[in-house]
C-alpha cells in the first residue's frame, strides 16, 4: 500500500529576479519589477511529498520527524533568511526563480531519502503563485 | 525538466442550479436548495495549473503575469459580478454545477495557452466542495 | 473572568446593491458592478463573539452548542441560499452592503443572547473584505 | 470528461502510537512523544476525493450531499470525539498513524461509492503534517 | 506608541470535560460527546498577544524569539502531547474547557512578562471554535 | 451605529533589522540573523480596519474599493518588491520591524481618511508573526 506523507515547512529569503548576462533594460522588460537590483523577497513555504509503502511493523512510511529533519537541514538551514542570489551557492549562476528553486530544493532532499521512495515538491512564493516538481 | 506552475484568482458570482426541461419538484427534488429560482451565489476560488518545461532561458515555464492576465481576460472579467446562469452565454443551456464550470474554465485557458502546455483547473465553490478538471 | 467565545459559520446568498429610489445610473455610479442587476453572490464567513464571566460550575461562558444552534436558526437557516434582495424580509427596504448585514445578524443573536452577555458579530463578504460590529 | 470532486470535513479524536507487543522504551525509541501512554489528540481534516465522469443529464459526478453524508456516516460518526486505539474497532490491532487511518477511511468510503468512482484520500493530522493514498 | 505584537504556536492534546462530583448522566447531558471518558483531542493554535510600547532603540515591543520562547517554555513543553486531565496539573481539579485552558495559559505567560506589558490570549480548540481571554 | 470594515492587500519585500550607529557584532547580538547583511524578504500581509458610522444613504461606511485604491497608493506602489531599508524613505533612519512599519503605514492611510473616522493596522510579516497599531 503506498501512501504519500506531506510535511509543510518555511523559510524567508531576499532574491532577485535578472541574467548577469543580459543588460538591465533585457531583465527589466523580461522581469519587471522582480528585476530590482536592490532585491526583494518572500516567505516560502514548501511542502515536501514523498511517496512509498507503508512499513508493516510500524505504520510509517517515513519517520516524519525524520523527514522534519531533513528538510531542516537541506533548506531551511541553507536557505533561511538569506539572500538567494548572493548567498546561496545554488543560484550563482541560476536565476532563482520558483521554478528553479523548486528543482534545487528536490535535488537537494532527494539525494538525502531512501532509493525506493518517490519526491514531489510544492514550493508557494506567495498564497497566489506556486509551483510543484516531481524530477520528471 | 517539467514543473506545473499554479496561478490562484477568485470570482463572485450568482447561479441556479436546474435543468429548464425539468419542472419545478423535478429540480427541487435533485438539486434541492441550490434550484432557489431567486438564485444564491459564491466566491469562487480558481487555480489554474500548467504543465510544462523549464525554459532555460529565464528559468520560467510561463511568465506568472502572463497566466494571471489570461486568467483576467478569460475568466474573471467574463464571470465576476454576474449571474452564470443568464450573463454567462457557455450556462446558456449548460448547469452551472461547479464540475461545468470547471469544464468551461479549462476550454477557454487552453485555447489561449501554448500548444505543449498542459493545463489543470482546481475550482473551489466553498471551502470545502472544489472539483479538478484536466482535460481527460 | 470574562472570556470571549467565537464560532464561526457560514451561508451563501446572492445579493444586488442598489436603491430602488434612484435611477440605475445613479445606482452604477454608486454602486459599481455590485449594482448587477441579475445578483451576485459569496460565500459569507461569520464569526459570533459572546462574551461574559466563564460560569465555574461548567467551565463554559456559553455552551458552544448552544451558540452554534442559535447561529444555525437565526442565520443559516434565514439567509443560508438565498437571494438577500428579493427573499430575506429585513432587505426589503435596507440596502444588503455587509455594513448592514452585519446589523441585521447582530440584532437577531443579541434577543436570543442572555442579558449579561455581549456580542460582537464578524462578516466577511470575501476574503479580503470583511466588517466588525459590536452594538455601539 | 473525467472530473475529481472534492469533499472537506473533519473530527476530533485521541491517539497513542505503539504496538502492544512492544516493550516501553521500543516504543518510545520509535514513536517518541506520540507514545504517551495517556494519549494526545488531533482536529483531523480530510478531503475524499472522488473522480468519474460528469453525468450529463444532472452535471454531477457525484451529488455533493451524498458525499457528505456518506462521509458523515463512514467517518465522522465513527471516529468523531473517539479514542482511536480503544474505541474505534479497525485499530484494534492496527497503530493509529496517519497513514493507516488514510488507508481505512479509503476502504470505508470505496466500499460505499458507485464501482467506476476512484478514490483518493487526504488525511491532514496537524496543518504541517498530512498523507495521501488513493488504493494503489 | 503602542503596539501589540501577536505570535502563534500550537500544541496537541487529549482532553475529556467532565466533573468528578457529578455522575456520568449528569455530565453527559451537561458535555455531550466531549465527556467520553477514553478522552478526544484537539491541535490546539495559540496567539499570545503582547502590547507595549516600541522601544526607541530597537524598534521592538518584544523581542519576537523571547516571546516564542517563552511560549514554547510555558506552554508547548507543559501541553504538547499530553492529556490534560491526567497529565497537567493545573487541570488536576479544573475542567480544561477552552475558556479555562485560556485561563491558564494567560495566567503562565504573565507570570513570565514585563510588568508593562499587556496580554491578551486567543485559543482555538478547532477552526471554528475559540477563545479569547485578556485577563479582565 | 459604528462598524469597522476592514480590508486585506499584501506587498513583498526585503528588509534587514540593524542599527547603522552600531558595530556588527552589538547588530548581531540583537536582531540575530535577520541582521543578514545581504538582506532577507517577507510577503507582508496588511489588514487596514477603518472605523464610523454607516453612512444611511449607501449602507456603507466607506466605499471599500476607495479604501483598497487607498492602500495600493500609500502601501503596496511604495512597498511592493521594494528594499525597505534601501529604497523606501521613512526607513532610511528607522529600523524597519513590523511595529515600526505598521506605525509607517498607519500614518500613511490615516493622512488619507476622513477626519472621523478611526484606524487600526494589522501586519503580518509572517502567518506566525504579526503586529496591531491603533495610533495610540
Amino acid at each position: 500500500m503506498k501512501v504519500t506523507v506531506h510535511r509543510k515547512a518555511h523559510f524567508n529569503a531576499a532574491h532577485r529576479l535578472y541574467r548577469k548576462d543580459w543588460d538591465f533594460e533585457k531583465n527589466n522588460e523580461v522581469f519587471g519589477k522582480c528585476n530590482n537590483p536592490q532585491f526583494h523577497g518572500h516567505n516560502y513555504e514548501l511542502i515536501a511529498s514523498v511517496t512509498g509503502d507503508i512499513d508493516p511493523e510500524t505504520g510509517y512510511v517515513i519517520d516524519i520527524k525524520v523527514l522534519k529533519d531533513m528538510i531542516k537541514a537541506e533548506v531551511e538551514d541553507a536557505f533561511d533568511h538569506k539572500n538567494l542570489n548572493e548567498q546561496v551557492p545554488e543560484f550563482k549562476d541560476l536565476n532563482p526563480t520558483a521554478e528553479n528553486i523548486s528543482v534545487v530544493i528536490w535535488n537537494k532532499l532527494k539525494a538525502k531519502l531512501n532509493k525506493n521512495h518517490d519526491l514531489e515538491v510544492t514550493l508557494y512564493e506567495t498564497p497566489r503563485n506556486f509551483v510543484t516538481y516531481k524530477g520528471e
